[in-house]
């Protein structure tokens, strides 16, 4: 029995052939045309569905499932993209155009779910039921799952955490509110904090890195804090502290079995998780008296959407 | 077939025989003594349940099932109230101690939790199985409804949601953090901004009724809005810019079917409903595409305790 995982992403449409253990069997990606059509867009993920078949070795007839995950809002229950900014999907029946040439149950989910999903069974959340993955990137994604299902909200529309408010009257956010969390813990949000502790220490081994590579990533400041700089270990400080305080919300309104942090930050491993892990642990309700959620670096990075997308069909 | 719910309060334990369909059949009251020793509230509530059997005009095998609900940190799952800082409780095992009298299924809850499934079965959340009930009194407090179902989080520490962070370095909170959502949205946040403004405008009508009722309540400042005065009308504004911020972070999270507001506040009506529902729809996430959560105000009040901890025997 195999299934496939299919991840739709602003910058390339990936997929997997997958077992039910979540073994990767063949993959293989395609490049999001973003000036396409939504008609030509379905048409590419329907070509990449056949080839990874055709190139995995297994009969059509062996499929069980093909699961995608999607950035925006999805209506999973109706099989329909409602509406998502990076491609031009408004209200697209994709389930209903792909059942046309597949004849398997296909299901599609939120990317940010999906991924919490592949997370959890295949990946850093395997044993847990209740589970929040936080992606650090352009901006904070949440994927939330309770009693093992992604929580969804009406209409799809629920699971959008990174838009909490963290700091009230804070900065103006794209979501049209003011100081949303993602503000303030998103990569974006780390190498503004960068930018701003360089140009007011221009003699920090901060400053100093930015000034040799010409540019400034998410990995400047923790490059100079582990070398010792101090103005790099203001701006990590700064961060866990933004990053935490969201968590904390999380924690004490869940309280889940564990978060999973995903997204390019988290590569900084143990030294960013154990930061975050105190602060959470230290400020959630009820402290040292309740359950310590631990913090964990996501493990599947990139194939947890492919994954998750794929856990859609396995096991329902 | 009968059923127990039992609302155990910092001032009293009040209990209803309640049927199917959630109608009370009798209830009775008794004060709690928070000086007494845990075991003597246990026999206390032992004989409340009993005496609504005999009074209720029951057979005691006619009973199908009690539900306990009670302030704290309460593990559904063993029958244990783990700790609640009003009453003498600290690990004790209520299900076990009752089990030797009572010979039916009995079920313990957050007070709030229980409450906010009372107001799904029988109250303003009828017909929704996602809702988040918010009181607003002394603190916030946060019963939220997935799938029908209690967010418990481990052990039994979720649901604290009036613990969001709000204002980040913000106001101090008992919990040990800064800025939660409880310390800008409860009642009592709301009687310290009128006080404020009261000081601020010695003249405007919200003084007046502070000078001759020679107190402040939650009630001045609706009032004296109502009245038409300015400062009354500005304390209103403010106070439902914090209830609808802390909302709208829920309604990113969750999308439930519906909010329910409950606590003296919500006595305001519709008055305070549609100002706060207003500002939920405006700056929640996706804006006018997305659903649109009605926010509404609780039906059963005080009685929703009760229900909603007979509820926890009812199609269980």
């Amino acid at each position: 029995m195999y299934y496939l995982g299919i991840d739709v992403g602003g910058m390339s449409i990936k997929g997997a052939l997958v077992d039910k253990e979540g073994v990767i069997h063949y993959r293989a990606n395609i490049k999001t045309e973003a000036e396409k059509t939504s008609e030509e867009i379905l048409q590419d993920i329907k070509d990449l569905c056949l080839s990874l078949v055709s190139e995995g070795g297994i009969k059509i007839n062996a499929l069980r499932g093909i699961g995608i995950g999607i950035p925006g809002s999805i209506d999973a229950e109706e099989g329909v993209i409602v509406y998502s900014n990076n491609i031009n999907f408004e209200n697209v029946k994709i389930v209903e155009y792909l059942k046309k040439t597949f004849d398997c149950p296909i299901k599609i989910g939120n990317d940010a779910n999906v991924a919490a999903l592949g997370e959890m069974k295949y990946g850093s959340g395997k044993g847990s039921k209740n589970l929040i993955l936080v992606t650090l990137g352009t901006g904070v994604g949440t994927g939330i799952i309770v009693e093992s299902k992604i929580l969804l909200g009406k209409y799809g529309a629920g699971g959008e955490g990174g838009h909490m408010t963290l700091v009230y009257n804070g900065l103006p956010c794209t979501c049209g509110k003011k100081g949303c969390w993602e503000r303030y813990a998103s990569a974006t949000a780390l190498i503004r904090i960068t930018e701003e502790y360089s140009n007011k220490y221009p003699d920090s081994e901060v400053a100093k890195i930015i000034k040799k590579e010409g540019k400034i990533s998410g990995k400047t400041a923790f490059i100079a804090a582990r070398n010792g700089d101090k103005t790099g270990a203001k701006i990590v400080s700064k961060y866990v502290k933004y990053v935490a305080e969201g968590l904390i919300s999380l924690v004490n309104i869940f309280r889940p079995d564990c978060i999973l942090i995903g997204g390019g930050v988290s590569n900084e491993g143990s030294y960013l998780m154990k930061k975050i892990e105190r602060r959470v642990s230290r400020y959630s309700y009820g402290g040292s008296r309740n359950y310590k959620v631990p913090v964990k670096k996501a493990e599947l990075q990139n194939d947890a959407g492919m994954l998750g997308a794929a856990a859609l069909c396995i096991d329902n």
